[in-house]
């Protein structure tokens, strides 16, 4: 059985997580919190979550995960069969990671987490957030799913990158970065509605305490 | 014919470039640089290259183009065809994209173009280039390719990220991010020797006047 290692608070586990469970995959979760020991720099090198256990070894890189999981299991199918289509899919989730979750991550410390964040750093997620928001307005689909009519693999990456974002647009900037873009205001909505989804956010929920006293004690 | 789109200055142009090219594929390049105009956002919706132009429409994100190139075109194979093979060469390119290029990417500025990149900045890229090397020289296979004893995309990545990561560490730093790689620095050698890495060094040079020019119209 698949083995997704990681925890409930991050948004990367997450992902991978509503993919298994639109899927209808069986899967085992695995508490794991990276550290810099060889034991766990030989299931993630870079110390990362989520990894997928096979039965072949481990898989690294959320992006990779959800390929080997449509590519090498059953299920309702997250990315289009075309290579063109699927590429179309792709690009889309590769530009909510690159230029609105990475930026926004700089920020989460001081949006979530109580630290400071130098201003120049501030002001670098701020410059790219703005211009990564608008570049998904002009990219996505939102019909009404990111990447056209039906959940794709850029609705995972939508649904757990763009809410962190807006949040650290409205703490930070003071800004929504949502404000002319209704149509993807109304898909998280419809995404909050998903039962899968409902479920993730309850494991979130219930493992933020033991994810904030680790926080705490790394301070 | 495939259309290539971008300028041979960009690092992510030359790695699908090298694809193009290793796999002996027919393709045109056209040069291509990212304006904030609805043209230009037509082909790139954030202004980045490069961009691949096929009949059916424009692909954004190299890793995304390499992929649809393996999948739809005829040529060496830059990938395994097995999921669980695949998954680890195509974590070992996105693990030198986000860990080694992204960070190193932020220094560009001070490093090769003149301009000076803020403290904090610099510090957050040293702090995740040092991670990012340790994470590559735990994870590549080095045998003698990045992902095992054939080229592949893992390469593309190595080779047209790591030298420019090592250039900032050298520069900014004073660190050799590659002093206890040996495997990596053989590596180097011999895709140098390669004739497309070859040509497209060459083209580079070329392409520079002009790039510089347009860098210094900007400033």
């Amino acid at each position: 059985m698949l083995k997704l290692y990681g925890f409930a608070v991050s948004n990367y586990y997450n992902m991978v997580k509503l993919a298994l469970l639109e899927k209808g995959l069986p899967f085992e979760e695995v508490t794991f919190y990276p550290t810099p020991t060889p034991e766990s720099q030989a299931i993630s090198p870079r110390g990362k979550v989520p990894v997928l256990g096979t039965d072949q070894g481990y898989i690294n890189e959320t992006m990779v995960i959800l390929e080997y999981i449509e590519s090498s299991q059953t299920g309702k199918p997250l990315l289009p069969i075309d290579p063109f289509e699927r590429a179309q899919v792709l690009a889309l989730a590769k530009e909510i990671e690159l230029y609105i979750e990475l930026p926004a991550r700089a920020c989460y410390g001081e949006a979530f987490f109580g630290t400071t964040v130098p201003e120049a750093i501030k002001e670098k997620t701020r410059a790219e957030l703005l211009l990564g928001f608008a570049a998904l307005g002009r990219h996505g689909k939102f019909a009404p799913y990111v990447a056209g009519d039906s959940l794709s693999v850029a609705d995972a990456y939508f649904l757990y990158s763009v809410p962190l974002a807006c949040a650290v647009g409205h703490k930070l900037f003071g800004v929504d970065f949502l404000a002319e873009m209704p149509a993807a205001k109304a898909l998280l909505q419809r995404l909050e509605e998903n039962p899968n989804v409902q479920k993730i956010a309850a494991d979130k929920e219930a493992a933020m305490p033991a994810f904030l006293a680790m926080i705490a004690a790394k301070k």
